[in-house]
């Protein structure tokens, strides 16, 4: 049998190199976290006139120069323009003219004098008691964006206040890479839908429900394939079926050596089969495969949920962002939180070990606690915030030392 | 008129005054993202029965004590246990019985020797070269989690891992706090729907979508109650019903003294109606109301979209945690991320100032970097990837200061 145990690393590049899906147009409302397929180029200015960014009055800068507490400029009030009105009065010299924050400034006024350095001294007269500079607590047209420019780069994932600038600049349809749609399949003979009482020797279908989650929260969308048994032909369909409904398919289960070849034979089975790692040197998690079915990834997981877990943490989630439209830039803001180690870690070198921790505040300090226990258990993930990576070619972590925590629910 | 201008602590302390939203029983695998609202009992023993957590032979421990390579022992392979099978012969002493991951230990058995231990000498006989202890390589029953155990506490929001573990348990339904109601209303006679070209004077509605967006992003449901002119009875009657359609009613717009003064004059027209804050001393932000109507806040956020999502941030955020089931507790892991600063920032005292950082990668190093820009601009904070606070009493940051940045998509 053909082993091709690959490092972490390795396996990272692995689900870097697969592309997006296809792209779809959205309306923009729906777009929010999602990743745009394509440079988006303002068709318009914004704002598209000059407009006042304070309450006040509009004058003639010019009119203000000099002015002071103790030497103010006195301005006949020549009126007031109305929210989302095109003033129909000008402003000559000597004038001024109230303004709200947000309105359109009248022609002729080149500023705006911010309410509380105005005083009125009749119903017709304000004394300034402050210079402004032509521009002054004015937004020109083109400030947020110019026409043409470019509003967004391609492979950007849209936050709130994208959303915002799309809508500001009348874009309704955004063109997205398409959620990834992820097949999923359990496979083992012991394992039993969830609603059935196991019994002794089976266990319920934990991995269906984990990845479920795990793809709900990156986004993807989850296809159940369901439970298949240690079957070549039964595999091997749903595999097929998984290749046709979606963009990628994860088989959990096969923790025993014989699932694993099972899994293996299946996945030779198919033409344009592509093996890219069976085995990646890291614990939990080393019985991992990775293949390339035509243009598609086929992962064959670990059966222990932990183990699962753990892979899915460091590679599915990458892989996801990937078939998402995410580049590489994103990872600036990726990189987990700082902990200082609660305790000394051994490690064997030869592997990657991702060590299991919860987060503990120690006076302000945030204390990376590693949760034991054995690797099997779904209890250990469950009581950890994240996971800490120690090298392999490190002999561990010391107590006191600062690591980087990759948060679960980042 | 009455002004109550607050501390960031003293409206995070009324945000955090307010109780979760009512509960409801999702099936589980609708639970990711989404808060407990009761303490989650175990059924039941998980795993139910002795499972092995290797591939290898089940055997009496007592058998192997002593085993080395250079000493090995000898044993007689009474069967194999099939997966999912509960095993129908049992080891007695001198014998090992075959198992995969996960299997069920036959009676007898009391541990697991690993496969790369045991070379199979003929048919009948494996050769043991390493001694285990009872209990090695077995998971016992309950060991990930006791019958009557106390599975999670209340309040705390659903990972994967922990749907997985409800999962294994064969719980299909829980009792979590369903997703918070939002009510917006965007105000404002200069704003226009997304659709129409808004000509001079008028701007895009773009807070309705940024604010929906924001929503969605924080697991929240918004509900679009649309326009609103600046108009008492218009502005009243979309309260009323965001008051009974929704939990909470956010009213955007009404940067302009007037319309502030109009939001203000709705909510005091209500019954029952507290007003918790008239301005918060933070910039931007600072024109913000806080109303209590019944039971339920209704905020008043300014018309800058760049102020309002900065008011979101700080603020709506958590009040979004509070309602939808989250307890202090969470605290622990929203402390953002630490950057050093690319150079100085003055501030006025008397307020908090949020700053909106890009943030960089500087050699390994990540930077903080300052984006500049009149506050009224929505491309501040397109550009940005979140915000640092500069607390009132201090005059600034220094370039090199180490700062926390709240990110924006944490």
């Amino acid at each position: 049998m053909f082993f091709k145990v690959i490092s972490t690393e390795e396996a990272l590049e692995i689900v870097r190199g697969f592309v997006p899906v296809e792209e779809v147009k959205v309306p923009v409302s729906d777009a929010t976290g999602l990743y745009l397929s394509r440079d988006i180029i303002s068709p318009e200015e914004l704002p598209g006139f000059y407009r006042t960014s304070v309450d006040g009055y509009a004058v003639k800068a010019q009119d203000t120069f000099g002015a002071s507490e103790s030497l103010p400029a006195f301005l006949e009030i020549a009126g007031e323009t109305l929210m989302g009105d095109v003033p129909d009065i000008s402003v000559s010299y000597g004038k001024a003219i109230k303004i709200s924050t947000g309105g359109m400034l009248p022609e002729g006024a080149d500023g705006v004098v911010m309410l509380e350095y105005c005083h009125p001294l009749d119903q017709n007269t304000i004394e300034v008691s402050r210079a402004i500079s032509p521009l002054e607590n004015v937004i020109s047209p083109g400030d947020d964006i110019k026409k043409g420019a470019t509003a967004f780069h391609a492979r950007r994932k849209m936050r709130p206040q994208d959303i915002g600038l799309l809508a500001g600049l009348g874009i309704r349809e955004v063109p997205v890479f398409r959620r990834p749609r992820v097949a999923i399949i359990s496979t083992g003979d012991e394992i039993v839908p969830i609603e059935n009482d196991p019994g002794p020797g089976r266990v319920r279908d934990i991995n269906s429900y984990t990845l479920n989650a795990f793809c709900l929260e990156q986004g993807a969308e989850p296809v159940i394939m369901g439970l298949c048994r240690d079957d070549f032909e039964e595999l091997k369909k749903l595999v097929e079926k998984g290749l046709t409904c979606a963009d990628t398919v994860w088989i959990s289960g096969g923790s025993s050596v014989g699932t694993r070849d099972m899994t293996l034979n299946v996945l030779e089975s198919f033409n344009h089969m592509e093996l890219l790692a069976h085995g990646i040197s890291i614990s939990p998690g080393k019985p991992t495969i990775i293949a390339k079915v035509g243009n598609r990834a086929v992962f064959g997981l670990p059966g222990h949920t932990a183990s699962a877990m753990v892979v899915a943490e460091v590679f599915l989630k990458e892989f996801i962002r990937r078939l998402s439209g995410s580049n590489a830039d994103d990872t600036v803001l990726n990189r987990g939180i700082k902990a200082v180690m609660s305790r000394n870690i051994e490690s064997k070198s030869g592997r990657d070990d991702f060590i299991r921790v919860r987060l503990e505040n120690d006076n302000g300090k945030l204390l990376a606690v590693p949760v034991f226990g054995k690797s099997g258990l779904i209890s250990t993930l469950v009581d950890a915030h994240g996971l800490i990576r120690i090298e392999r070619n490190s002999e561990g972590v010391y107590q006191g030392q600062v690591v980087d925590v990759m948060l679960f629910n980042n």
